[in-house]
This record gives C-alpha cells, structure tokens and sequence, in this order.
C-alpha cells in the first residue's frame, strides 16, 4: 500500500509498504481525510531520534475495514475517528490515571513513534474498542479530523490551568493547539482571555475562537502588558502553547501567586529549561506547573464529537490549504516552512 | 428611611426603620437596583420561621455612601454590586474552604436572614473590603445586579457538577437559577445540555442559555427520556435547581454510575429528601451528591462581572417586569404567585 | 474441580464443576487461602437476585497454573492476589476514572455475581496483566489476602472522606470494612477518629487500628456524642461501613457544613435511604455525599502490598477463626450468623 | 521591651524596643518558648534585602496578654500558638484559596518580614481570632512549638505531593521541615518512603519519623537509587525540602510520568532553577511542580494540635539544644553554622 514514509532524518517520500496485520483487539481503517501536525515535521528533523521507513502522521478520520475477533462495538463500513494518542488501557500508568504515558514516558504515543502512522491506504489501530469513536450524523470527517488531536491537546491544556469561572487567562502562541486552547479556555468560563500572537491571521481566529485581546509580542512585551491589564496581580492561568523557554519563563512571570502554568507545547531542543527563581516566588508563591500530553481514547474522543454534533464552534477554520494524499510531499514542505500562512494543511484520501 | 420589611409570616409592608450603624470594616450602600429572589417569598412564608420587620431583599447594586474606619479599597460614590452571602473571612469554616458556611450552617448568609437585607433606602455591608465589588465600566447596574445571586449560584451548580469537557448535563427546572445553571454548564464545555421544564418562555430561554434539548416533564418523563438521549447510560451531570423531593430522585436515576448530582435547590419543606436505593447503586455506583449555598465574596462576583464585562452573554433577559420600588409590594406579590410568566422583577430606587 | 456454590437462593453446598477456560489475556489460579465476606452470605440470601450454582467467594491469594498467550506479566509459579473487582481497563467507565463501574453500576464485580468465584479449586482472572498482582517476598498470603477487598475498601471510604490533615473523622460500624476504613483515616493523618461500635473485641480492634474513642451506640446516642466532642461543630467527615438507613442519616446528622459523607456500606434492602433535611442544610450546607466500590486492578493491589512489605500495619488480627476448604459450609454458616464473635474466617485450600 | 533583631544585613542584638501596639481584632502575646529557624539565618544574611533593627523570629507559643475589642474568641491568659503565617483572610488572594499569598507573593508572612518578629517580650499579632489557636490540655508547650511552622510547612509538602495510597515518595534532605515531610508522607498513607540525606543524626529521625529507606547522598546517586528501587519506574511524588537547584533537578529525575514534585524548600539564591528537558517528557510527561508556603491560620494550627493531643508522635525530638532567652545570639550562631549537630534550638523565655 501507499504510504508517506520518513526514510531517515530529514528525508520523506511516498513509497509501497506491507499492510498491517491484525490482532484480536484491534482494527483496520482506510483513511478518508487526515491533517498534518507540525510534529510530523519535529519528528522527521531528529527530534525522537533516527527513524527508517517510518510512516507518518497521527491525526485521520476513515472507514473501518476490518475488526479483531474480539472487537464488539465496531465493524466493517464504520465511520470513526481514532485519537492521537491511543493507550494501553490496563497499563498501570493508565490505572494511575494517565494513560497517554502507558508504559513509560508518551508511550500511549504510538502513530509515526513507535509504530507505522496514518498517511497510509491502512491503518493499524490497537485496541479498537477503547481507542476508536463513531462519528455523529451531522459531524463531516473534516470536522471530526481536529478531534483527534488539535481539540484534544488544546481542551487539555486549559482544562488543566485550572481556570476559575470568571478568571484571566493567558495563553501563549495561537499555532493550531494554542488556538484551541484559547477555545477551550472559553469552554471553561474564564472571564478574561488573553492571547500572545505576532501572525496576523492567527490572531484573528484568536478572537474568532474567544480571546478578548491579543498581545503581538513583537510590538510589546507580554508579560509587561498581562500586568498592565490585571493591575500589577498577575493572571489566574498562563498556558504555554509553543515549547520554548522563553514563553515557558513568561508564563511563570505572568501568572499570580497561587496560579497555575499549563504547558501543552512540546519541548524540542535544549539541555534545559529554565524557572525564573524571584518570580517563581522562590519555590513558595503556590504557582504550579502542570503539563500534559494529548488525551486519546474513545469516550474523551466522543465527547468532543459530541461538541461538534452540537455546533459549539467550527474548528475547520483552521484548514487553511487542502491537497491530495499525491500531494503529500509539497504539503508537508509548506507545513515544515510554515509557508503562505499555513495553519493546517487537510490531506484528501481517494 | 424606606424599607420593604416581613413584619411577620405571611406579612409584608414599606415601612420606616432607622438607618444602618456602621462599623470600622463596613461600608452603607445607597441601591440603584435590586431584583427580587424567590427566596424572599419563602422567607414571608415562613421557611426560615418567624421574623419581625425584617427588611427583604439579597440582590442589590448601589453607589457607596459611606466606609468604616479601616476600608482601603472603597470609597464614597464607587458604583459595587455586593453578593447576596457576606461571608466572615477568617472564620474556621471560611478557612476551611467554606466561607458560605461562616459561623454555621449557611452562615453566611445575612441579608434578609439574621440582618436587614436590602429593599431600603440604605443598606449595611460586613466586611466591605473582603464583600463589595466594583462594577466595570461598560456593564449596566442592570446587568450587574445578576451576579449577585442568579449567576454565581447557578454557575456553583455546574462548576461543583465536575462535567468533563464534552459531557453530558441535564439540569432540573429553568427558573433563574436553573437558566443561569444552563449557561453555567454550557460555560464548563458541557457536550449535550438537557433542560426540563415546562414553561413557555422559560424553555425559550434555556435554549437561549445553552440547552442542546428541553424536555417537557409534563408530556414524557424526564429520566426515560434521558436515558433514551444516552443510550442507557445516564448523564454525566444532573442538576437539581428545585428543590422537591421527585426532581433529586429524578437526578439520582438519570446520572450514570460515577456520575455527580449538583444539588443547588432549596429544599423547603419535607422531613426527608429520599435516594432511590437501586439507581444510587445500593451505595456502590459512585454516585456524588454535591450541595451549594450561593458563593460570595469580593473575588468571586469581580470575576463573574468581568464575564459581562467582555459580553460573555446576556443575563438580562431574566427580567420579565420591571417597578419602582414604591410599587414593590405589587412586584412581590407578582413574584409570590409566578403571574404573567415572571422570571426576575426589576426594582428601580429613585 | 471441587467448588463451594450457591445452589439458589438460600441453599449452598460443595460441588463438582468444569474447569474454566482461558482466553488469551486471562490466567487460571490456584488459590492456596481466602477469605469469606458478609457480602458472600448477602447473595446467598437472595440482595442482587437468583443465581443457579455460582460459585461463592471473591477474596482470594494463590499461585499461577497458567497464562494466556497475550499476558506477558506473569507465569505459571507467581505468587499473586487478584482484587474482588477485576474492572474491564479499556471500557468506557474505566476511562472515565470509575473502573469499578465497567460497562455499568457495579460491573466490575465479576466473581461470584456474573461468573463463578474463588472458592474453587480453580479461578479464572480476567485481563491478568491489568489485574493480577505479584506479592512480595515477606508478604504472607494470609497478609496479602486482606488486599483484595477489606483493606482496597475501607482506605477507599478514608480517601474519598477527603479528610484534612489532623481533621475529625467519624467512622460508623467496625466490622472489617469499618476497621480498615478506621484504619485509613489514621493514614490519611486524621487527627481525630471515632469510631462508633457496639461488639467488645470489634471495639478493641478499632483502637488497635487507630481510634481514638469509641461510641457505644447501645449506651448513648453517637450523634450527640460526636457533636459533643466537636463543641456542636460536627466532624468533617463521616464514613458509613454498615449499609442502614439509620447508620446513613446519622452520617449526615454529624457532619459539618462543609463536612463529607462517604458511604462503603452495602444498602442490602428497602426502596429508599433517607437523607434528613434540616440537618442536610436544606440542601445548602455543602456536604458532600459521596460512594465508592472496592476499587480493584494490579497497581492498587500492589500499592497495597507495598504498605504490607513496609510493615504499616498487621491486618491479620482481623482473622478470628480458621478452616480447611472442606469445612467451608461451617465457616459460611458461622459468618452468616456472625457466630462466636466472628469476624473474618480464614479458609486455606491444600 | 527586650527583643532580639537583625541591626543590618550579617548583625543581629539583643536591644531594647517599644512594645507593640494593639489594634481591635489583634492580640498582644507573652511569649513562653520559641524555635530558630534557618529562614531566620537567610534573613541576617540578606536574602530578603536590607533590614533595619526588625525583631526576629517566627515559631512561638505563649500567653495572651492583651487582645482587642473586636476579639470573641480569646482572652487574656489562655496559651495559645500562632502560625509562622498570619493571613489577612479576606485578601482576594485568600478568596482565591492562598491565603498565603495575601496582599502579593508570600504576603501572609509577616512576622520577621514585614513587622517585628517572635523573639521579644511582647507580640503582636493580626486578626487573633483567625490566626490564634488554643493549645489543649495535655499539649506541652514545647510540643505546640512545631506546630507553628515545622509541622504545618513539612505536612503542606506531603499534602501537595498528591500521594496516593500506597505509593512511593522520596523526601529530598531531612532537615527540620524535610523530616516533617516524611512523617508527613507516612500521614498521607505512603507505602514506601525513601528518604535522601547524609547526616547521621538526621538520617535515624528519618526512619524515626517513617523513612522505610535512606540513602547518602555523598555514597550514591539518589536518582539512580531511587530507579533502581521502583524498578526503573520512578517515585510517584518527590518532595524538595533542601532549596537548591540540584535537589530539585533530582525531583524531576526521580519521579514517575504522571507523578508529582511537591517543593517547600526556600530557594535562596541563584537567577534560575533548570528543569531538566528530557526527563521531563519534554514538558509532556505529565509531570507536576507544585509549590507551597508555610499554611497558618487557626484551623490549621487547631488540627494539628489535634493530631499532638491524640499523640500521632513526637515532634520534639528534634529540638537537639535548649538555651534561655538571654542565650539566644549562641544559639543563633550555632544554627547558622549548624555547629554540634543541631536541628531545632528550643528558646526558653522567662
């Protein structure tokens, strides 16, 4: 089947691999519409490390084409998306209440890590059962598309900042993920929502998608102007949405004594990264730093299916170029280079 | 001065009563605006037992006249909304997380319980610095004065309801504090938000506020037709915003196993309240029943004013019939009886 | 293989029965010590309905005799518990954080209510990496055997009592739940614990366990006594291990606003418990109610273990009479009618 | 009246000051006994910027002498302590949960900070009937004494570890406040308890207090110790009692994903702490960094009087050094050099 491999660092190429075979838990899935997630480019730069002929992509929507002997609630001709994410779920770290870290560290992390991806004619899905949701009447695959990892990891990032009802909050980067953490920030009832934002048409759907102000941090400087606006006190959540230390040290300087940093963004580079000791109120102001991987599995999938059956908000304005899975190659390119405004590029399976 | 007092059970009247005395930490409020609370017609009625020439009313915006000796943050002529609880801040169940509960059971609650409330020319506030708030610019005393009962304990409802995001809630009955519930809900990133109700406009408005579906107690029944909705598996949340005995079974029977019941009715009447012993899972299936009494305090009503602040949504809309206070004996009536589909009855002072 | 059943309702005997088959995720046991639970004597008596030569029992220790080809975690040989509740780790109430509740109220609980139990010569585990545990060396079986359902249990209704550092507890009925739930307050640094009790050597176990008073509820009324010992303030939680209404509603009743009741009892009959409505706040006073099944699953059971390894605390003094496997109708006989003193009766297979 | 202050930075006295003044909800204290504090010695030291003749001091039990109008709940002559922290309970930063934080990062620390500290004749205190507490009969007042900042402050750290039942804690250094935090963990229901220090006498408390493990930091490496232990997994809550950017570092090493490092050392110098990349997840791992400072109040101080009247244990064990009043610039020099092996030096007033 065809498929668009990483053949080592720094290399793509659409080639023929072998189908994936399956077990008596698991499902096939023939893709209909899959996203490219600018983790995809991480990974093919090094970022996890040397990879051969590895399949990319983890966001995709499609059609069961085979089930496991063991499998009960799906079945052939299924419509269904599969999170990001797709744990162990009798693992222990999973019994402890995390199951993106079955097995260790990110190891719920399966898709173009530890296994073949999604931009393939099949997939492999492991644990069908738990890991797959049917999507609703009334949801199209493209909007079911951002369930699997765009709304999961934004929603998670602000449901973890712990955000009062009627509280401020800053999110930091408004990428796909920080724009829906900005959504999700909404979600959860903060009264003031502030975006950090330098990309012109990311800030508009900042506000499109709730922020009440957007900070460009090339014209100011954020954690200054977050003061400014909270009377000196600070915010009640700052997330970090882009994996850098300088947004990581601007959301400790932002955030008031007893607030909560939410990191959602994914730290690539660097030996370290680095807690401004005064502002972290020398290890005793209450601030917590929090941190999460994107949520999978079936029900935290359904229920954002359930969002969308119910038009809370249409996250496929995010899609800001379409190709087909021939085209693959130039959109992961303009993706890598963040190219013509690029937000997120949706890739058409025959 | 004026007041509208309970000169006993079943007794109203505007009469005159002398001016409030203030302490060192306090502050005297002149009202612009008040709203009238159901509640306050349980008090005449004789829920909370004898009272007399008890000044009525919790739900009141103003115009500072006056400060104690040791108030910092507000002075003569701010314009502040103060919430309907008035909680002693250093009390042992404050510090316990508990400030509604100062002192005892639903301690916090002064207006119109254990002092004057707030249908008078001028009313008293314990603990002005830790209770009033200012209102923002660009919100309406109108609009403010439904943050100081309405909106912070129907927004208690949903947040104590631990709806996951993408969740499923049912709320039990669309009064105000029902309605604000609904918002409250759909303010936590509820998926699919049940109301029942049977009144015209008041099903109007939950769709208003956030209702994905109403139901009709009076044409189905709400717990079949809710699990029908679910696919047998009840709501993640239910919300009792009554206060009778059928509406918490109603919520007990339709919650699935390690679902929340989030009581906020006031339960008036009865010796008992009654768990169904089968659908609470013979006291295994993880189901929390969780109570409220409306959240006070400074932080909390600046927070929900700086929702309308940013136009999160319309609370006003509540207010079905507007008097001046001259005529609120006329309102009081009106709202004792539920004539002419009254939902809030505003009162204007001069 | 010779298995202890409930013939029907009220009829139990020593029988011959298949071997059960095992599936690829599953082990076969062979149990070497067990315990019998009141709840056993519960279903024999008829509380969740008929059932046709089932076999009794759920806690139970023993060695591996065989794994299926999925498991990787265990052998034939290990020395393993296996918790009363043995939850489908993947359904959708698992993810949900409710494990226990499996694919519905309660379901989790396989053995001896929907397939057979552990008195046998032969058991089946389902999933055996999820749910079975290793215990460590230093460990007796009799120690570990208390894992599976008394200690998991009663620590659950101590955790979930969300009991502050040096907080007042109240725990109503010492039997064993009750014991280990006495026991977990004081590991969840109770600072006060009452316990409430009327058998002589159940009280002397509550103080060995760490109760710091024991009512009689023969000789004075326990909730003026906590209140008493409260100065009228009510502890902050109340924990019911019994299952009666009368043991539910004085939860309630000793409860402080604000306070937790957390229920473990078993409420065996009648079609309602009844919650008492003033001392409920009129449903105002934010006291939590909250319930809990015996959580189960491989890292709670080795947590467990853990705190037996480390010496904590020596469970076995709840054992009170031991029996050979063939003299396990006399031991049932015994705890259904809680003869002797009776507390926990050890049975040891050969 | 005599008091013992800071003249400047690196100079302390003993000098003769004004009493104190009383406002109408404070209380004026005779001090009876007192512990130094290493805070104490960072504060001589600069750490928290120049002072001039500010009274030192914060850990003190005594007698009320004198208290305000306003005061209900205590009189003079009762013996009473006081937390380290003395909160304005109605900030909005204690509103929002942090009393602590009161009025800005740390603002609930007073004593020694922002007003004369506990070594005089005579001291004031805010808000006495939040911030006193009764000691009970059959407390010593030498025992009371680590209620006020060692017991509260090593407690908190446990607390905020989130550990669950059973599960593994590894408490980084076991000074004063890291020795609170193991008994603490063993209070939270910990099932393996690995302490890290290097001094002997330190080294026996920790197993005194509940350390099942120790291990000398100076013969090995705590981290690969600690994952040797759990079998490569990692703690599921790491505690930093120490204030050093190595011991932190080795927080986020040892702990699990999923797991929790709980901070409580002061971190006095240094323009950053490093969060080590990878080992954390590359901010993904689910890795929590909470932070806390000293919780006083009354109720608090009441608990955990509570838990010494029940004798949980005995915290004046570590008081390795008994000096009078008149003695204390000895026994401050002794503290800061950690001469002789000291732990808590024991101030007798007169």
């Amino acid at each position: 089947m065809k498929s668009f491999v990483m053949k080592g660092v720094g290399e793509t190429e659409i080639t023929e691999k072998e189908s994936p075979e399956i077990g008596s838990m698991d499902a096939i899935l023939k893709p209909t519409q899959g996203l490219i997630c600018t983790s995809d480019c991480h990974t093919v730069h090094g970022a996890i490390g040397e990879r051969e002929n590895l399949t990319l992509g983890h966001e995709v929507v499609g059609v069961v084409d085979e089930v496991g002997d063991s499998v009960t609630d799906f079945t052939a001709g299924d419509r269904v998306a599969v999170g990001a994410i797709t744990p162990d779920w009798s693992s222990k770290n999973a019994q402890n209440g995390h199951p993106s870290q079955s097995n260790g560290a990110l190891g719920g992390w399966k898709f173009a890590n530890v296994k073949d991806g999604t931009f393939a004619e099949s997939v492999h899905v492991n644990d069908a059962d738990g890991n797959l949701a049917h999507i609703p009447d009334g949801v199209t695959d493209h909007e079911a598309l951002y369930t699997t990892d765009m709304m999961t990891t934004g929603f998670a990032a602000a449901e973890n900042a712990d955000i009062p009802m009627g509280g401020t909050v800053a999110i930091f980067a408004q990428g796909p993920v920080g724009l829906m953490a900005t959504k999700g920030a909404s979600l959860q009832g903060a009264g003031e929502i502030i975006a950090v934002e330098t990309v012109d048409k990311r800030q508009d759907l900042a506000q499109e998608y709730g922020a009440d102000h957007v900070i460009d941090f090339q014209e100011t400087d954020p954690v200054e102007e977050i003061l400014d606006r909270t009377n000196g006190e600070g915010v009640d959540a700052a997330i970090e949405a882009l994996g850098t230390d300088r947004t990581l040290q601007d959301c400790i300087k932002a955030v008031k004594p007893g607030g909560t940093v939410s990191n959602v963004g994914y730290h690539g580079d660097g030996e370290f990264r680095h807690i401004p000791r005064e502002e972290w109120g020398v290890g005793m102001a209450e601030i917590d730093i929090v941190t999460e991987l994107c949520p999978g599995g079936r029900l935290r999938i359904e229920r954002l299916l359930q969002m969308l059956a119910n038009d809370r908000f249409d996250p496929t304005k995010m899609t800001t170029h379409e190709f087909e899975f021939d085209e693959i190659e130039e959109a992961f390119r303009m993706m890598d280079e963040k190219e013509d405004g690029i937000i997120k590029p949706l890739i058409h399976f025959e």
